[in-house]
Formats: structure tokens, sequence, C-alpha cells
């Protein structure tokens, strides 16, 4: 893709547009479904009849082979180079919990975690200590640490889960992991990763040496992990670079991070359901761009059960025909990644999407599966290319040359 | 594609490559075809024969998404990407028009219009007035403007069009339009898009007062619109990149032009039967590469008329036998774009395109069409890549690399 072309071609009217990202959707065949995956196991006909009606193929999420963490998988369907704008866990951790980061703020992924008595990590998770506690602790460290010149922010996500932000003059994210990553090891001192993360090394050094000391006799949470240091930059917003006035309906607040991320309004949920009436409301709110997001899809591949995964597709499947009332101009309904039943991790394979709405070449699928998609009319594509079909389905890009 | 790659491996010898680019050639499935294309619908003798002994595929004109003008996207297929090739409006009808552009020069796109009593546009067209009407109001102009250190041409193309070439020292084409679009709307002034085009936004203004004062008592043409100013720089030839002593066989004047941007000798021809005479003439004077160009199927895809993209498809067909009469050794058949009827503009979807001569993965299509090239042999590439395949299936392109 062209650098600034789509943008550049971008109108600022034309229809709506529904994206519709059931997380982790792709898989592979499951000898217990007869060589069937999940996607083709379920019973879609609400999917099957929008696949008939309009276009299938499939994406490759950043590159061919390559296995995509959930930020940059979305970031790409939301048309943004996800290399170019790589965003570090840290800042995706703070934007989930909604802390207002500021560009230059450094971010942490935190994990409230188990010393041993021989310093070394009995558990990287603290006994998943409930989400209580970790307000508790969080608020204790807040409180406690004190770091001339640097203010620091400690805030929960979700059981041993928290966040750290460091804001401060000249503090890089060129800081290595503190957690090792397995439990039975010391946690690392936080290393520069090139000359410019020296002042940062110092500051996470001496934010570790006082949270140590304040969580000293908090057992199970007598220690915390930092990972995923990462700075905010501010980023150009959809509406910007595309045109258009975006919302996004999610339940869990990674995915409202990323969408926070280029601009997009955050509707929060609860579940499907209020999904469902948020994206109606955006719609009649004059939103151009709505993005839902369905996250069961993704948890029971990691969990390995096809039969969930089959499920939580139908489930998606049942919601559909409440989404489809609103009106919207072109609906693609899509994955941000593959999470194999199988594997119970992400993966690298492609992605099945179907776009409904708009001119496609359509009737050549009946349904939205991984086999329709490779032979689907719009064949296969580097998922940052996603954006332009939407917005050229939706009569939104104008014309390149004479 | 690696950017300099194909050029350093391409030979001067080899067979001759002929290239009909059948204009908006692509479609989407039509409901009164009972979901065929017209290429479908089509009956297509010759190219079915051509089609089952060679190889099918389809072509990205310029990305994922993004409608070409025909000036990119027939670059493209002459293996120029488009995007570093960028040409604008007004040298591609300078061009058209055979009028010799130099390096530097700044051209643009005129439409002489009706300007009503309040100053507003009347009729951007001026009431399509006769191309003997413009010829003596462009005659008019180019005598009567003066401006110190500038030389200004003013050239019919047709009915209302003319082109606009001004020559002088530091001319740039960060020009806005002064064609608002729209009736009802009072000419814009020419503004400077950055500091480099002030000088030009001048001396346009000057044009313009000049042309507005000649033209006052013209009515209905008495006003006249600018618009896709562009400077003129000297492209690479095809014969310097690939090794290829190319000519164009072609009915409409902008085709010729961006033929001739890329060195082609220019046949001008009034009808396909020329065009098949041209091609031959072409072939036996030694010419390595020839471009034939068949404007039908676009015509009838603007207008919405998919019984005449069928017949246009059908014409070409039959010229079809008379241009493989002449031995050339690699045949494509292709578009440039689609132009759906459906939609009655330039679109972004694929484009079949087939090769027949030189070692092709052959048998596995029985037809061009949008359908077969799907699934055919060649797959899905961008259109900048058809050149290198169209040279190796020509014997015309080295090994890289021992």
């Amino acid at each position: 893709m062209y650098k600034g072309l789509v943008e550049s071609l971008a109108e600022r009217r034309g229809r709506s547009i529904l994206l519709c990202v059931l997380d982790g959707l792709g898989d592979l065949p499951i000898p217990e479904l007869g060589g069937r995956t999940p996607l083709e196991a379920a019973s879609t006909p609400n999917l099957d009849r929008l696949a008939s009606g309009g276009a299938v193929g499939q994406h490759v999420p950043i590159a061919t082979g390559v296995t995509p963490g959930s930020g940059p998988a979305h970031l790409a369907l939301f048309g943004y180079d996800p290399v170019d704008f790589f965003v570090g866990r840290g800042i995706l951790s703070a934007l989930g919990i909604g802390f207002p980061v500021r560009a230059g703020d450094l971010a942490a992924r935190a994990n409230f975690c188990t010393i041993g008595p021989d310093g070394t990590i009995a558990d990287r998770r603290a006994g998943r200590i409930d989400t209580e506690r970790n307000a508790e602790l969080t608020e204790l460290l807040s409180a406690g640490v004190r770091i001339p010149g640097v203010e620091v922010f400690v805030r929960t996500e979700k059981e041993h889960r928290a966040c750290v932000v460091f804001r401060g003059e000249g503090l890089s994210e060129a800081v290595s992991d503190t957690d090792p990553g397995h439990d039975g090891l010391p946690p690392e001192p936080p290393k520069a990763l090139d000359p410019s993360g020296e002042v940062a090394a110092r500051v996470v050094g001496e934010f570790l040496r006082q949270a140590f000391a304040i969580l000293a006799d908090r057992h199970p949470a007598n220690g915390i992990l930092l990972r995923g240091f990462a700075c905010h930059r501010d980023f150009p917003s959809i509406e910007q670079r595309f045109g258009l006035k975006a919302a996004a309906a999610a339940v869990y607040p990674m995915y409202r991070g990323v969408a926070s991320l280029v601009g997009m309004e955050v509707l929060a949920c609860n579940d499907i359901d209020e999904e469902v009436r948020a994206a109606g409301k955006a719609a009649s709110d004059g939103f151009d761009f709505v993005f839902v997001h369905h996250k069961p899809t993704d948890s029971s591949g990691e969990d390995g059960n096809w039969k969930a995964k089959a499920e939580a597709v139908e489930s998606f499947d049942r919601a559909l025909p409440g989404l489809l009332e609103h009106g919207f101009g072109v609906v693609c309904v899509t994955g941000d990644h593959s999470t194999p039943c199988a594997m119970k991790l992400h993966s690298w394979h492609p992605v099945p999407l179907l776009i409904s709405g708009g001119p496609q070449r359509s009737g050549w699928s009946r349904r939205l599966t991984e086999r329709e998609a490779l032979a689907g009319s719009l064949g296969t594509f580097p998922a940052v290319e996603l954006m332009p079909l939407l917005l050229s389905s939706a009569g939104r890009l104008g014309k390149y040359g004479a």
C-alpha cells in the first residue's frame, strides 16, 4: 500500500460502515469435526445470508507467517500500518483502563507476583489475587512511591494485572522487561536497551526499589513485574486520516484502548446485546464507522475448546440481525487474527472476511468460512488494505488520477 | 516489486509482445444476465481459444480498493509504478492532442464555459460548442494573450474541451483548479497550493484576465475553466527501461498521450480495423511491443449498458484473429480497470487478464472472465507486475543471480 495514497483520496461523505471483529476467528480443520473448522461447523444462517449477497475473501493480519498481538492486528484492520504505527503493550494497557495518557508518557504492563524466600518468583500471578486486593495495592504504591521529577501512576486492571505510567522528561521506551516470563527465576533488573533508555531504566529501577519495600509484607503479592515498556505518541485519528467519525462498542478494556488510540469514541458495553444497542445509537447519532468487538471466539480458541468456539460464532450470528437493522451502508465481518483451537494461541493464518453492501462481485460464495474465503471474490490481501476496500464500498474514496 | 530489478534483468532480444487493453473491462455480476458479468455473457470464441491455450489471472490496477483514472492505470500496465510516475490531467490532455510538451511545461485541461449575467457558471460545457467553434476560440486566445516571459499555447481538443500549456521559468503545478466542478458557482481564482506555486498562480491569473476579456462577447463560450495543472517531466522510455521498441494503436487521444509519454511510437487509428492493420505493420516493421487500445468496453460501462458492453467485447473478439495473424510471440488481453455497468464509473475491482504464448501453466481455464480469472494460474497481482510477466513469457528477462 502506498503511503498517504488512501488518505489523499478519502472523501468526508458517503455511506456508513459497520466493522464486526470476531476476535481470533480463523481456525484450522479439526479431526473431531470431520476436518471442518469451528466456523464451518457452526450454524450461521444470518452470516450465510450476508455472505451470499456480499463478497468473501481473507486477510493476512501483518505479513505472511507473522502472528500478531491484538493491538497491531486491530490497528491493521483500522487501516493503520501495524509496523509504522507500532504500539507497545504498556500503552495498550493504559488506554484499555481509560488512563488519559499523554504524548511522552512511558507505560508498562504490571503483574503483582509472589517472591519466594530465595528471591526467585514463586508465582508470576500472585495466586491471581482478586481485583479488590489489587486496588488496595495500587493505591499504596501510588501514595508511597516518590521519584523526583517524575510522576508515577499505578492503576488496577483486573486480578493480578495492573499498569504503571511514568510521566517526566526524557523517558524512552528502550527499557528491558523485568518479568522473566517464567516462575523460578528472579525478577530481571530494568536495563537500558540503548543509550536513550538510561534515564528511564534508572527511574524504573528506583520505582521497583520503593515498590518492593512497600509490598514486602503483602504476601502473596509481595512483588511486581513490569513488561512491555512503551511511550505514547499522538496518533492521527481515523477521522483525520479517512474522514470517518468513528465509534467502538467493546466489552474488554484492551479493545477500547486500541479504538481510543485512533480517536474512536468508546462505547463501553457489558455484553453483545449492549453492543448491538450501542451500535444502533451510534448509527443514529451520525457516526460514519462503528467497530463492534466480539471476544468469545478468541477465548474459546485459547482454551482449545472448538465446541465453545462454534457456539461463540453462533452467539454472534444470533446478534447479527439486530446489528443489520441499523441501516449501515457497508457491513464487514472478520477476525483480527486466527486463534486455532489446536494451538490454543494466536496464529499467523489468514482470516476470513466478508463485505456486504456497495458494489461487490457477489453471488460467488455461500458462507463465511476459511475454505470459501480462499476462493472468494475479494481474494487474499493484507489486513491494512481492508480500510480502502470498505471506504470504496461505501462510496467514500475518490479516483486516483485522471 | 523491487525497484530497478526488472530493468536490470531486461534483455534487448526475444519474442514480440502484443498488449490489448479493453478499457474498463472488469465488471460485476448483473441480475438481468442471471448473475453473469458482460464478459461472461459475451460470445467470445476467439478469446476462449486463447484462454484455453494460455493462462488466466487478474490484476489490481493500483492498490486494493483504489479506483484509477485511465492515465495511472495504463502506466501501471506498461510497467511504470503509477505513484512514482504520477502524471496529472493537464499533461495527459496535452500529450493526447499530440502537443510536443517539454520538461518544465505547465499544462492544464480547459473547458470553454458559459458565464451568466451574475458571474456564475451557467454551463460548464458552453452548450458543448462544436469543435470548429472551439478551434476559432483557441486561435483567438493563442494570438491574443501576451504574458511577459511566458509562452502560452491554447489548443483544441474536441467540442468544449481544450488544453492550455504555459512555458516559462519557475512554473510549478502547485496551482488550484479554477473549475469549481458544478454549475451555479463562480469560477475559482487560481491559488498557489504551496509557495512553489506562486509564480504559476500569477501567470494563470493573468492568462484568465486576458482570456475572459477576449471571450467576453463570445456567448455561449464566454469563459474558460482550467483544471488538472501538471508539469511535464521526462519519463524514462519503455525502450530504456525494458529494451522494447514499442508502438501504440489507439483511437482516442488520451491513450495516444499516455503511450507517447513512455516513448511508444503512436499509430493514430480511427477504428479497430485500422488498429489491426497498424499492429500488423508495426510487427513487420520490427517493433517488439505493440499496444492496442479498445475503448467501447469502457464507454458502454459508463453508460450502464451491459448489452453494449458485451457487444464491445464481441467486437474485439471478432478483430482478434486479425491481430493474431501478425505472429506476435506473446499476446496479452486485459483491461486497464473495471467500469461496472451497475456503477457507470471506474472502480477498484481487479481486472481479468490472459497471456497466450511462451511457457504458461495453461489448460486450467477455458475463458477470460472475472470468475475464471480469480482461479487462474497467473493468480492476482498488481498491474505494474504485468510487464515482467510479459517480458519473461517472451524470453526477454534474464535470471536474477547465479
